[in-house]
């Protein structure tokens, strides 16, 4: 990335881009640029749409931008799954606005036994990543995939990635190591509920060959810390750290 | 830490701990045990006070528990500090929260040019990380020090600790690069508020000889998110994860 001035407000479009072009925008975006950036006729902000990297662009001052030149080119993406049972709609939202920043691609909601809610809002989830990939500089957004069962997830689970059980046993191997010893397989995380896992799950996840059960250190990490953590140390030794 | 059957509620206790002791809890243990979680005569949690382990114990019903066996001798902790701008009130209790979670064994806040706020509240800091502890089974409280400028706390600052500034320099090398060339000086890690540092603070910082600009990958984290971060890495790494 390019230390040259940046501005501040970047904005996620679903057109494509390139140098030249008039873009409409949706409705909320132009009444954020209007009335609670207060943008003036002519105001920069950087456009990005996950595919052609981050472009300069002019505000009209009403319901369109004007894109100038490319400021980033499209990089490729962090290959990493987080899975994750939503817990109160607080910390769902935190889960999902740091596993942005940290680069997850694919953020799936899992009923587990011990889940507490019934419901995933994934209209609220989708808002929440724009934002968070729009604030973080990310040239992509990652994808919200619908909740569904961990029995109905495992049983559809490619071959080519590992899962990585973020749970409290204190037997399982440090999570470097597990890291070390994926030999190319691709990684995802798994995070549970407040309660954790029940047993049948846990002997279930166990008895899987894909599924590895990881030690995130000895203090017990809330359900919104664990699979952020994961994330973190991964993209530190694995990812785009460089 | 072993695998046998944990009570679930644990508390942190000023006293001096060991075997078959009947301690008096402050009016606050005793509310919440008696009305919050309506323990009975001989309910079972744990107690810990930062230098003598973890006893299980059984609360009187009333005002006092007594204290049965051991069940963790204390350990040595991390010792890696947090250097925070204070945020917004939830994002403060946050990086408290999460930061106690990860294994800091100091808390700092820090005033900079650019922080937006004037104060620090230390007594609802450290009643918030001694929830956290009691929570993540921590065996020690971090400490919570009071609010300074980041001028004070750089002009008193302790020969063998590196200052990790996690910055959004893209130009810096990657935190693991960093914590590899450490060569036996204990960590510290930085951030700043939501406007970052100013191009003084920055100036400054960068000529001081015990201060490491780090990268942190090349999304823009927020400001409570990017210590937490440095401390997952810390810690996976060179830490207790074992």
């Amino acid at each position: 990335m390019s230390t040259e001035y940046k501005a501040k407000t970047r904005l996620y479009l679903a057109s494509d881009l390139a140098a030249g072009r008039d873009i409409p925008l949706n409705k909320d975006q132009a009444h954020y640029l209007r009335n609670v950036l207060r943008a003036d006729t002519g105001a920069k902000i950087h456009v990005f749409n996950g595919r052609d990297g981050e472009y300069v662009a002019e505000f009209d001052g009403k319901t369109s931008i004007v894109t100038g030149t490319q400021t980033e080119s499209q990089k490729s993406d962090l290959d990493v799954w987080v899975l994750f049972a939503p817990v109160k709609k607080d910390q769902t939202d935190f889960i999902l606005q740091k596993c942005t920043e940290l680069g997850a691609s694919v953020l799936q909601p899992v009923f587990t036994d011990y889940t507490n809610t019934e419901r995933f809002n994934i209209e609220r989830a989708a808002a929440n990543v724009i934002e968070a990939s729009q604030q973080s500089r990310r040239l992509t957004v990652p994808a919200v995939k619908q909740a569904d069962s961990l029995k109905n997830i495992l049983a559809a689970w490619p071959k080519d990635r590992a899962l990585i059980f973020c749970d409290e046993m204190r037997t399982s191997p440090p999570l470097p190591k597990i890291l070390a010893d994926m030999q190319g397989q691709k990684p995802a995380f798994l995070s549970g509920p407040e309660g954790g896992f029940s047993a049948k799950e846990r002997d279930y996840l166990n008895s899987l060959p894909f599924v590895k059960s990881a030690n995130l250190g000895p203090r017990v990490l809330r359900a919104e810390t664990a699979a952020m953590t994961g994330l973190a140390v991964y993209g530190a030794i694995y990812g785009d750290w460089k």
